[in-house]
């Protein structure tokens, strides 16, 4: 197809799967002549992983451009592939808060504790998570090591979901793909869905006047 | 304390302290003379939270700026505060991608199955929600449908985890603020944990041959 009819289908604007495929993101489409290039399906899905990646995921052009690489990776261990594009789509840490040596002996000890097979020297999630607490723990509003159990319970039943998921729906070349929409788009649902809970949670602590809003039956708890 | 101090207390640099308070985020200080002015530990504490929302939670300027308004509301209702509080955080859906009037359909059903006292229509998380699984649905990797009910599971423990926890440790007149911290930095803290997860359980799908990195006892599971 023609790169006019690859924007009408993905609803991408020409100067910007130009854009693309000029920062490397998008495959060059095939020359049928000096002027013109032709595209295909492939072009099509990947110009909406890329959108999906940035409108949704909220990454960076540069942080797409990783997260491609590790999907067109041809490294044959599933776990290395896994490995290197959970690192692209994991952001980097910002700054030092104060703490940050006590939070990475709390992630630390979170890992040993529940016995999850990862060095958090070399992870760049647990950084992350250790940045996170110190932030957490700095501005002052109780010591949230009382809920890392109850998250990383959650936690763990979520990425038992995720895997077996990413297992049964993809195949094994799209595997690498399916594990970064779930993860990157899966950040995003869990967000969003956390946020619902967090009102119907709110609704019953605080606001218990009120009829339920849903319409349906008050469910039993 | 003079600004320098200020500074040294938060590692925030001086010219940002001025840019925030030029902003709107940070109150002005007290002034002791025409070119002096004075802070205390509500500027410094105040600054921690910006920072925070900014540097963890990812938030813009004028995001910071109605989350900082919800926090400083008069308004009575707790819940209603929350609500405001909530929608200041929760970033705007980008676009419309195909598939969008299906997924609110999934969204409202799934709200009325688990008895959410949420108003689909009326809550930004909803939108996003929306958005999220439709654009996951766009790049075709399988029915993210099978796996909602999983993540409401572990979102509804997360929430009354959050809940209990920002009633358990904040005082009346920072409640707001402790549910925004919580909020915020526990989205980048359960994002963090998640990748953590997903690094076991592909250890434990993937690599079975390799022996437990983390060096303590195998987990029975």
């Amino acid at each position: 197809m023609r790169i006019g009819e690859l924007s009408r289908q993905t609803g991408v604007a020409v100067p910007t799967i130009k854009y693309y495929v000029r920062e490397g993101l998008l495959p060059a489409g095939r020359l049928t002549s000096p002027n013109q290039a032709s595209y295909d399906d492939t072009h099509a899905r990947r110009l909406r992983l890329i959108r999906g990646l940035m409108d949704v995921g909220g990454l960076s052009v540069s942080a797409v451009r990783e997260v491609l690489a590790a999907v067109d990776s041809t490294e044959k261990s599933v776990h290395k592939v896994l490995g290197a594009a959970q690192e692209a789509i994991t952001p980097p840490s910002v700054g030092e808060p104060a703490g940050l040596a006590e939070a990475r002996r709390t992630v630390a000890e979170l890992v040993r504790r529940r016995g999850w097979r990862v060095e958090p020297d070399n992870v760049t999630a647990a950084e992350s998570l250790a940045v996170a607490l110190a932030t957490f723990q700095g501005i002052g509003h109780g010591a949230i090591e009382e809920v890392l159990d109850d998250y990383a319970d959650a936690c763990e039943r979520i990425a038992a979901t995720d895997l077996a998921f990413v297992g049964r729906n993809a195949e094994v070349d799209t595997l690498v793909e399916s594990v970064v929409v779930a993860t990157v788009l899966g950040d995003a649902v869990l967000s969003a869905m956390r946020r619902l809970a967090h009102v119907d949670a709110s609704a019953r602590r605080y606001d218990e006047g009120a009829h339920d809003a849903s319409g349906g039956p008050e469910p039993v708890h």
